[in-house]
């Protein structure tokens, strides 16, 4: 199976992303064909910076191949050097019924709160519906407030197929993403970077200590038995051991006499135990550069052989593009 | 000064297009660096059928050539030929207010008819604005109707600049043609494809008398004076004749005894004399489509390697794209 994951190059990854999607999706390259690109002419709706957006480009690939990506085993690619995704977009552009896009989240969102949208952000389900339909790929693995835009590439790979009558695209399906993983942040509430209570994958462990004690906890006194079930702390333990540990942890919680500082040392220990050889491979990565730009062009490349046969055929069934 | 013109791949042109702006075009290969595009891309919005468009492009092409648009002096291509454009349109996409192109002409007009437009239609003034952006055009000589579009070239041009504080992109200037050239269409309306009432530059003398002898006139007998200034035949006549022959012909109108026939056959012997060398590189360059395909191969090279300084201009400063 052809597998595609695009990855936002939005800036340091946190423990929410890292349980929601990427621990999942590099999973994906041990059994099936996989593309993973950083969607960095997404990215251009929102960062207006070229220094922070190649930075933040570069810093999602030392992320995904710190964490396990294998460049062996997956593609890994930056979308933008891929030139035949936006001629790709354009051909599928003629043939998007503008409904397919105004109903769509991230524009519709913005219009009812009054704010003004620009194109790109109109238009990112085209570009992301050549993304998925210029690798042939068959399944693409979401989130669940992504199923849509699967959805819409759906639509338009059909309404062009059944408008130049020829099966040119391959219709994907989805795959949503496994989310029953509870991750908290700082607060207790669902980590997420826009409630500025997230641990960061990559973060330092002296940091990563401080950032662990405090995690807000209740006012319980240290001799009290505690309940771990509705602590943040053991929900976020839970996600770094075995059942063993979880059980063992667990009981300490309700003999009580455990203060909620001790439980966080436990974290902090497992989390950074977790988390520590990728960041020793980032750091390394990260310290030769030009190894990883050749890992992400020869990526660019092998993308770029299979969008080309995608882009003849679609050229080939509407009657553009160089003769062949 | 560097000129841009597209040229829309629409199938047979008629004397309207020729008077009112395919000469003009031409003209202007003599003193300015020139590029002619057939907008292939845009024309998906309309064409859906593979053989169509690519034997209206390729006729496209020949019209031109045959008309006097010379390789040698001008750069022609065709629009999909140019991958660079569509990667250009998208940079230009993520800066485009959404309300700019909801007041186009084009997508409005079809709106306000209750008819279900396409997304290629709505951003198509992105894509014109890429292609005209994309060679640094200086001047865009335009019909009326298309001055819009090059004011929202001018707008994204500027928003572009402005959002990352560069001067990456020329604004382009226009330049109405002159359309004071009246040509009548054979009914005395105003030569129009959509009504149906055209001569074509390439028709055939046989097919071409017949159609000029079709040409709607009065009742007037032949022996009674007749007023040229009224008649679409001595309209059409000027387009082709000297003053010295128009003074003439106007003055045969005017003492009588001449029947509307005969002023037909004099146009029909001009405008057969105009376009007869036309049509007649036409035919020899149609029978070498490997010649014209090769001029079209090496415009679309000249074309890519301008294109190209553009787009690493524009990448450069959004932060995207081959590190260079």
């Amino acid at each position: 199976m052809k597998i595609l994951s695009g990855i936002q190059p939005t800036g340091r990854p946190h423990w929410g992303n890292y349980f929601g999607a990427i621990r999942q999706y590099i999973a994906l390259q041990d059994n099936e064909q996989a593309f993973y690109f950083i969607a960095d002419l997404h990215a251009l709706t929102t960062i207006r910076d070229a220094a922070v957006l190649r930075e933040n480009s570069f810093a999602a690939a030392l992320d995904l191949l710190a964490l396990g990506l294998d460049p062996a085993k997956a593609t890994l690619f930056i979308q933008s050097e891929v030139p035949e995704i936006p001629e790709l977009t354009w051909l599928l552009m003629t043939v998007t019924q503008m409904h397919l896009l105004e109903k769509c989240h991230a524009y519709k969102d913005k219009k009812e709160k009054g704010l003004a949208a620009d194109a790109g952000l109109f238009t990112y389900p085209v570009l992301m519906a050549a993304d998925i339909i210029g690798y042939d790929s068959q399944i693409v693995p979401v989130g669940v407030d992504q199923v849509q835009h699967v959805e819409v590439t759906r639509d338009l790979a059909q309404r062009f197929n059944n408008i130049y009558r020829q099966d040119v695209f391959v219709l994907p399906e989805y795959r949503v993403l496994d989310t029953t993983a509870k991750v908290p942040g700082l607060d207790g509430e669902k980590m997420s970077k826009s409630y500025g209570n997230t641990v960061e994958i990559f973060e330092e462990p002296k940091k990563l200590r401080k950032k662990i004690m405090s995690i807000k906890t209740d006012s319980t006194p240290v001799e009290a038995p505690k309940n771990p079930d509705t602590c943040p702390v053991f929900t976020l333990y839970k996600l770094f051991s075995t059942q063993a540990e979880q059980d063992a942890l667990a009981a300490r919680y309700r003999e009580g006499g455990m203060g909620y500082g001790e439980a966080k040392q436990s974290l902090y220990e497992k989390a950074d135990a977790w988390f520590a050889p990728a960041r020793e491979r980032r750091a390394d990565l990260a310290s030769r550069p030009d190894d990883v730009h050749a890992i992400l062009s020869d990526g660019a490349a092998r993308a770029r052989s299979k969008v080309r046969d995608v882009l003849a055929r679609a050229q080939a069934a509407c009657g553009v593009g160089p003769r062949r």
